[in-house]
């Protein structure tokens, strides 16, 4: 390649570069950084081809005006990078060619705008109802206060300032029993039972049972930790043990205290049947403590956890009070599986320190009950109105599922065309999910939807009432 | 058991109880709370027996001087549980029977307390100079910022915005290649190579190459996703890529900008030569990126990854310049990867919303670029401050390892006791880690210690360095 050539696409190059971000200020460090920039662009381009030669350093900074020391600091870096190769005696060439590249695509992409206007899927709290004051407070508090090894390498189990925090309200709240059992902080209740599966297999125990209907994300977490997992059906009692048994799983997970989807609450004597299962099978409970806090007609049934600390794990999270967005939960599992827990999950990190931190200071500041009370007050009447706004808009459909959680089940004629009165919602703005979205035999599942109010103000039940009435036509 | 026994038991457990934390407020429901948790308790402490009956409602409501509203409830929820049971006609009785339980051990541990003075063990930054006012100042604003929907569950490849501002100052800083190659958020290098060598085992690549010495966390992210690990040896310039080429991996993992702990910047040839063999064997680089950021004598040298966005992945993190509580990491993989990135972790979780788009908003506001620019003025200071008292105090030490990075290599005379002078030093509070603590095959390594000078305040190091004599004698 002639040096005349080369010229023409070095001016090109530093008209293209312009002045740029120059991070280390401007000056010659800036112009040998763009210099550098625009060298290697030309190279990873293909405008430089490998072989070609680059100007002698002094001629190149006379054509552009600057310093030799500019020139031979570019190449020298590039030289390093292995983008030229520099010889003695010899011209420094390009020694490198890039595979052909296709154009470039945008990686900003554009903030999620929801074509969906009332998105009554399940799972979500009302994230418009998010304590942002007080949570950027808790935050800002713990930056401040932190001492500055909390800034190390966080404690894979979790800090001990959290972890003795959720105990304590794990007691207090919901009836564990932290006596034989530790908790420790997880991302939420997928990590959770994504790290205890990994421990399950580790000791032996590959294969799980799982209620269906039930969450998608327990099974991806189950199969991805390389447990292979066995659905049984939940009845108006919750779970049935006995169809349990005679699978070979030796480990359950199960929504005692409101079943998703069904809202089941586990029976007394299912509940104390599993307990038993789990003994003579010498095998494990995983409690899905998944939104039992929200709970309407009386006070939340104690966990299971609390039956049995030896043979019941407890998995939960701020998912559904706070905003699955904050990735914090818990894990409470017998003290006895601790090393394996770990041992397990080698490189499992913990959530951020500071996050912990502004949890722990969350609740022991009272600011967790004070939202959870407002947050139950909201979400049964916004309950209410629902329910109200199904008898008047849809006198033939037929509500399931106790006075609790953030979604119910409504139970359609059948026959009731499922999958297209899902698309027609789609269409006009609200997104619907069927029961069998939830199940392993989607044949054989009611003709039913899982209808969510957590992230449904209260001022849209109407509408999006209505449109669901519009789409069964 | 006989009623009054009962009665006796009630007096005593409603004592302990207390008036407690009464989470429902006091009144009625905090009586029935307190009776129910005592209720609870007395059964899982074996004082009420299994068969035992519980007195009626009436005559348990006057002896203790409450409604008898406040027992049935209680009763109720204790049946809901499965701790009693009710039968029409017939005493309420205990059904439930603990196992023996020994005594509980207190949950709240201590912080940490460090006993250690002086912790040069290498791979943290300086925590006291972590940028506390404006990380705070970062998060409030973006929760304040922050649409509803953001509040929702994270996008699993982590937030647009922060995806973008990565890429930005990737190209910008790193100059990596972002044409073909797209970033995700993950906690953390550790984190990106667990991820990373899940896909690698999906894709069929099950055999992975590490550099010996080498950071062990690599290893055991690599085998805990199921990889087999081979170490290939380092020299002056690097990862030996002919003795690479001799394992039966079709993956690597590289510190390219400066080799942990030998401080190692692989040559050019090297650079090249890697990316020749992964074309040849069909598979990848993957290039941990971990302290790139700190090289005191001149510009960074770029990312490999630049070299060929097809077949390097860049795995980064601010651990090593903001703080590892953090937990904020990035990967860079081939665009073509990203599906089966995907797949191959269907439940990883990516880190909270808020701190990525603190993290976005850090950079994007300037603060990080500046943060990094006072880093490197400190850290080169300390490093001179450290290889001066070095040269004072040790003259027959040797260091080695380039202007870079939060560590040094200092070479001991052939036959000191390594073991025995880390245990000295560590008895006067002085934490030192053998080069021997990241190789393959202890007994080969050079005698030589890894000393991180990254969380020790100039102050220390004269003592630090002092202790260290002491501990060598």
């Amino acid at each position: 390649m002639a040096f005349h050539q080369t010229n023409l696409a070095w001016a090109t190059l530093l008209d293209i570069g312009g002045p740029g971000p120059a991070a280390d200020g401007g000056g010659r460090a800036g112009l040998r950084e763009r210099l550098t920039r625009a060298l290697r662009t030309a190279i990873r381009d293909g405008r430089l081809a490998e072989g070609a030669s680059v100007p002698p350093s002094r001629a190149l900074a006379e054509q552009l005006g600057c310093s030799r020391w500019v020139v031979t600091e570019a190449y020298g870096q590039l030289v390093a990078e292995g983008y030229l190769s520099a010889r003695t005696g010899s011209a420094t060439r390009v020694s490198w060619s890039p595979e052909s590249d296709p154009p470039r695509p945008d990686p900003r992409r554009a903030l999620a705008t929801p074509a969906i206007r009332y998105d009554i899927a399940p799972g979500l709290p009302d994230l418009r109802a998010f304590p942002r004051r007080r949570w950027a407070e808790a935050v800002r508090a713990v930056t401040g206060s932190a001492v500055h090894y909390d800034l190390g390498p966080p404690d894979p189990a979790g800090h001990g300032q959290l972890r003795a925090t959720l105990a304590a309200y794990l007691r207090r709240s919901r009836g564990a029993d932290l006596r034989t059992a530790s908790v420790s902080v997880c991302a939420g209740v997928t990590d959770g039972l994504f790290r205890t599966c990994r421990t399950l297999r580790a000791e032996g125990i590959t294969e799980l049972a799982v209620e269906d209907p039930g969450w998608g994300r327990l099974r991806d977490a189950a199969t991805s930790a390389g447990l292979r997992v066995h659905p049984v059906p939940v009845d108006d009692d919750g779970l049935r043990v006995d169809d349990l048994a005679r699978t070979p799983a030796r480990a359950v997970v199960v929504g005692a205290a409101h079943q998703f989807p069904t809202g089941t609450v586990l029976s007394p004597d299912r509940r104390a049947g599993l307990v038993r299962w789990a003994r003579e099978v010498d095998g494990y409970v995983i409690e899905d403590d998944y939104d039992a806090e929200f709970r309407y007609d009386h006070r939340p049934v104690a966990v299971m956890q609390g039956m049995d600390a030896r043979r019941v794990l407890l998995l939960g999270s701020v998912s559904k009070t706070l905003s699955p967005a904050l990735g914090l939960g818990w894990l409470v599992a017998p003290a006895a599986l601790a090393p394996a827990l770990r041992a397990a999950n080698p490189v499992a990190a913990a959530p951020p320190v500071l996050d912990q931190l502004a949890l722990a200071a969350f609740i022991d500041r009272g600011w967790y009950d004070a939202h959870l009370r407002a947050a139950r007050r909201r979400f049964r009447t916004r309950r209410d109105l629902l329910l109200t706004t199904l008898a008047g808009t849809l006198p033939a459909a037929r509500v399931t599922g106790p006075a609790a959680g953030l979604h119910v089940l409504l139970h359609l004629p059948p026959g009731t065309d499922l999958p297209a009165t899902v698309r027609a919602a789609t269409s006009h703005g609200l997104r619907l999910t069927p029961l069998t979205a939830y199940t392993s035999h989607p044949t054989s599942a009611p003709t039913a939807l899982v209808l969510g109010y957590g992230n449904l103000p209260d001022a849209d039940v109407p509408a999006a009432i209505r449109l669901l009435r519009d789409a069964l036509r």
